[in-house]
């Protein structure tokens, strides 16, 4: 990964927003190790796509920062602010001789450094996030993991933070790393009672008897951005969606499966455990030029 | 928290130890926004109690920080330089001026900086830790709470990196939020099927028909180095210790419950879930002698 703009936010100033906003090099430390951040991954983030100088989803992905914000007991994000500083990177990135690459803004909020207590850490990082194009013609192969967790957790166990997108995300990478073992691209994860969950930062669509399928949130999973755009694009085509709790043995039945992200765009999935899965190659190509030409 | 003293630990030269010990300034910033450790809690850490210029069983320490870098996929520590940092630090703190306080040292290690990857980051940062004598001789609340996890996902799924201490401790720190929110002081974590677990930073002791008895490792929990020096002292008092699993209604039955942790000792439970709960005041004084009486 590449930093490229950095702004800091002033989250304990309510001055107009242009002054909470400062330009700081990306690449120069900026965290004292006594932030709860680093110490504890006691923070949240979102990562939004950058194009044409605007952030994809913007209004989806803030209503995520405040529900994660809510799930973790942190201040309520001051949505004007984190917004004037995506379209700061934005219009920065524009201008970037990228080539091929795409960009994308980190926005992060820790619960601040524990040595002096009460106010939030916020940052807004812009970064190149690679080049889709590959992911999106050639798909994934994924396997899927057990996350250990029942289904109904997120109800019965609310500080377990499932469906917050919290800074805590070594099991997402330690699970990556089991697929990367087992010579796969990514990873779809199942509940311990054997409900489809989603990837580890992604949401999984799946196309069952002709109906584009993803998840519940009660299942405690990320509310996703991109499956959102995703099934907008589906009824501008006139495709059927739903909403539902599948079990992992429904799957088999799928002629086709994708992974959504911000960064990627909805990525078809070639093998799922190294079984062979259809793919709609035409349609992922038109999802994906929809998810392109989405407004902020 | 307060931030006494800092070490920056060169993770990547294979110099000799003095010349990869960097002192820094505990309040600067040291970390970039990409380094792994914010933004992902993807790291590992260790918290040593310091006593008469001495880190206590800093052996135990980092026999666990290398049983936590194993199970992360992280390069094993150079052992004597992380324990030529905790003695640097205990050095430092002896002759400060703290009253009725502690100290500890927290070694941390993160995957490093994404924007350069390949090097961990590594730090040790001295600080207070607080008087532990109120906790000891008052008791604490404690409330019992679901990890969601069966008993024995370390086993079936090691990517959800349980055994592991990591820094991705959001959920810990939802919890003792959710123990405030009940009035309570601290929690007890039990497996979705009901096994005992641990405390967020802390192992459980209970006495059980005379016997003290602490949950086993392949419940996906940490090993108790504190716990480990408690088993030593009521050996050496003669007392029976045993390491079994045991279910929550198993615990109705015990006669004292002591929650066990680096810089707070021996600990004992006054309530769990409201109830009330047998104390042994005259153990709980003695063991916490013998827990600050330990060499390094």
């Amino acid at each position: 990964m590449r930093p490229l703009v950095l702004y800091r936010l002033d989250l304990a100033s309510s001055a107009p927003v242009r002054e909470c906003l400062h330009a700081v090099d990306p690449r120069s430390a900026q965290l004292t190790v006594t932030d709860l951040g680093p110490t504890r991954g006691d923070g949240i983030f979102e990562t939004v796509a950058l194009l044409g100088g605007v952030g994809l989803s913007l209004g989806p992905h803030l209503d995520r920062l405040e529900r994660s914000a809510r799930l973790m007991d942190l201040p309520a994000p001051r949505r004007e602010l984190w917004a004037a500083a995506v379209d700061r990177v934005a219009a920065d990135l524009t201008d970037a001789d990228l080539g091929r690459t795409r960009c994308a803004a980190k926005l992060v909020m820790t619960r601040g450094d524990e040595a002096a207590p009460g106010t939030p850490t916020g940052w807004v990082l812009g970064f190149d996030s690679g080049d889709p194009t590959p992911a999106r013609r050639d798909g994934l192969s994924v396997v899927s993991l057990d996350r250990g967790y029942r289904h109904d957790v997120a109800q019965t166990s609310p500080w377990l933070l499932q469906g917050a997108k919290s800074l805590a995300y070594a099991v997402n990478k330690a699970a990556l790393r089991e697929a990367e073992r087992r010579g796969a691209d990514d990873v779809l994860f199942i509940s311990g009672d054997g409900y489809v969950l989603e990837g580890p930062s992604s949401t999984l669509v799946a196309r069952i008897d002709g109906v584009h399928v993803t998840p519940p949130l009660d299942m405690g999973i990320l509310l996703g951005t991109t499956q959102l755009a995703v099934f907008e694009a589906l009824a501008a085509e006139g495709l059927p969606t739903q909403v539902r709790a599948m079990m992992r043995e429904e799957l088999a039945a799928a002629d086709a499966l994708w992974l959504c992200s911000s960064t990627r765009g909805a990525i078809p999935v070639t093998h799922l455990d190294g079984v062979p899965q259809g793919v709609d190659r035409a349609l992922s190509e038109r999802l994906n030029q929809r998810l392109d030409a989405r407004k902020a």
